[in-house]
């Protein structure tokens, strides 16, 4: 990547820059992002999208949505901060991580809620900054853990973009591709192009081309040709949101993917940090699916393909039990057939605090 | 429908007219085909598609190449016939209808080799004539054998386009939700888009429309959670090619709605006509498989979204084991779990000719 997908300029009033990721691979452009009503819109409308990324972005908007608040009285300030991190929960309601952000954000506001509201600021714009950190290294240890899951010689499919786009850098299910590919592995990766707002196309097989790996591009209904023509061993995706239990919230055809993979004998991995885990919801029938507008599917980059006043069905995820999953690449290591018994011990070793504070 | 997918105009010399489906549905234009190159093209580029209706078409497309032949005598004029049917089988490989047409008009052409020019002319058009009438009347029946397998309230779901504009009218899978739907029983229809092409969302969903049936257009990748979600009770699909133990070749994505509807216990049937059997293909491996363009994937209706350079797979067609298949509707009646045993006794009993010429 010759850009970030999301970085701060300046330091307090600053300004978040973001690569478009609407106009890609036609157009590299990238926005600057000044206030909290533009990065809503910002994640409302994809031009960042990937759970991570979303996280990211959902706490420079709170600091966006707060850096010229001229609040009479450190208390007052927090008011503000409740306040926009309430306004930017509603860009979209299935990535976990935009709430794990924004409850982060919070927490640090709180523990801080003493403090002059200028230096609340600062460190906001810190906590803000090291979220974004932390996410580059956590992508960079979930490529370390998963590479191994990819075999010489063999076939990867993944749909979506879980890639460097999806997250701050180096992706989360494209980090165990890259990682692979730095390490010397040979394999051919398929990439799903992801109807209705074909990310698969737009977006992985873009930056796995720009990065050397062997990439070729199908239609989503070629899954299960390619797999049963044996050319695909290894399935690995990203995650929005994981439930306690591992049942797996996805970019909608990730469950179609599950079901062929079981079918063909082809190990599924999801890749995801612990940030897209939420322990308060017991399984996956608990997460909620966003729809989206009709017109992404009857409307394919501005061009009416469907008739006028069709019916249209548009769920932008769908849920893949946990029972179809091998494993969950995470940044402290694989969790191997999930479940909640499972997962709960991996949280107690590795993230004990997140346990402490289940709803 | 207010034309007809493709009808002959004049006698001889005449022409064919029939609608550019690649159009539809923004657009309903009605071309005049008037050699068999224009015909070649038409079926080449999907103006025309459908595997009735490529049938229909080529064998309007040999009479196209002939009807002017100025041959010497009736035995020079069987050469041209042999000469334009060899070039229009060079169409598309994989719908058997072609070929199947073409034999059907070498045949009349052969037992009329010894009469004059004009009458073998005459002879060939209605010979093309009848196949059309036949297709109409079989599409017909077929609709009647299939209707009771749409119970009230249910929902069924289709890939691509087997309705009135895949054959000379009414449609195969289509025919069975319009006779159902004439027969006032109460479904809905979940229509796969069917990339790359999108003759779900741009011919399927049109067609039912405009019939009032009720129907919701999907992208391909969601065919699982309606299936999840307990909308659809049964799959009617077309086919391209039917080999003689029953393995399906049907539109690239068919493969895959087939696992999902075993996954879902939802009844997958298979509607076509008995002209799409090929009785001297074994099983479905020996069915050979078009590629197209790149650029059906990577430029979605004019719309560059792929990055350039980017190695695509294009297969138009998928098998569908016959152990998948819950039942395949003919004009005769359902064959039933087909294997090579029962579908060589339903030839027996209602189209014996065609076993005794299996090469």
């Amino acid at each position: 990547m010759s850009a970030h997908t999301i970085t701060w300029s300046g330091s307090i009033p600053g300004w978040a820059e973001l690569i478009d990721q609407t106009l890609l691979p036609g157009e590299f452009k990238v926005l600057s992002i000044r206030t909290a009503e533009e990065m809503w819109e910002a994640i409302k409308t994809l031009r960042i999208r990937g759970a991570p990324a979303i996280g990211v972005a959902a706490a420079f908007g709170l600091v966006l949505g707060v850096q010229k608040a001229e609040a009479a009285s450190p208390q007052a300030f927090q008011v503000a901060v409740k306040h926009v991190s309430e306004y930017l929960r509603t860009a979209r309601p299935t990535a976990v991580n935009l709430f794990w952000a924004l409850d982060r954000m919070e927490r640090r506001a709180a523990a801080e809620a003493d403090r002059p509201v200028e230096e609340q600021k600062a460190s906001l714009l810190a906590e803000a900054q090291e979220i974004l950190r932390e996410d580059t290294e956590k992508c960079r240890q979930i490529g370390e853990h998963g590479a191994p899951i990819i075999s010489e010689g063999s076939g990867v499919l993944t749909h979506c973009n879980a890639g460097a786009l999806a997250t701050s850098a180096h992706g989360t299910a494209l980090s165990v591709m890259y990682t692979a590919h730095e390490r010397g592995t040979n394999f051919r990766v398929f990439a799903d192009e992801t109807r209705p707002l074909l990310q698969g196309a737009r977006l992985t097989a873009w930056e796995l081309g720009r990065a050397g790996v062997d990439v070729t591009l199908i239609c989503d209904n070629m899954a299960g040709v390619v797999m049963r023509e044996g050319k695909v061993q290894t399935v690995v995706v990203g995650a929005d949101r994981i439930a306690a239990n591992g049942d797996v919230a996805n970019k909608i055809g990730t469950y179609t993917v599950s079901i062929l993979a079981r079918e063909h004998d082809v190990a599924f991995y999801v890749a995801a940090p612990l940030s897209t885990f939420d322990l308060d919801v017991p399984d996956g029938a608990h997460i909620p699916i966003e729809e989206r507008a009709e017109e992404e599917i009857t409307e394919p980059y501005g061009t009416r393909t469907a008739p006028r006043g069709v019916k249209v069905y548009n769920p932008a995820f769908d849920i893949t039990s946990r029972a179809l999953v091998r494993g969950i690449i995470t940044e402290y290591g694989i969790v191997e057939h999930p479940d909640t018994e499972r997962i709960e011990a991996f949280f107690r070793q590795h993230c004990p605090e997140r346990l402490a504070s289940i709803s």
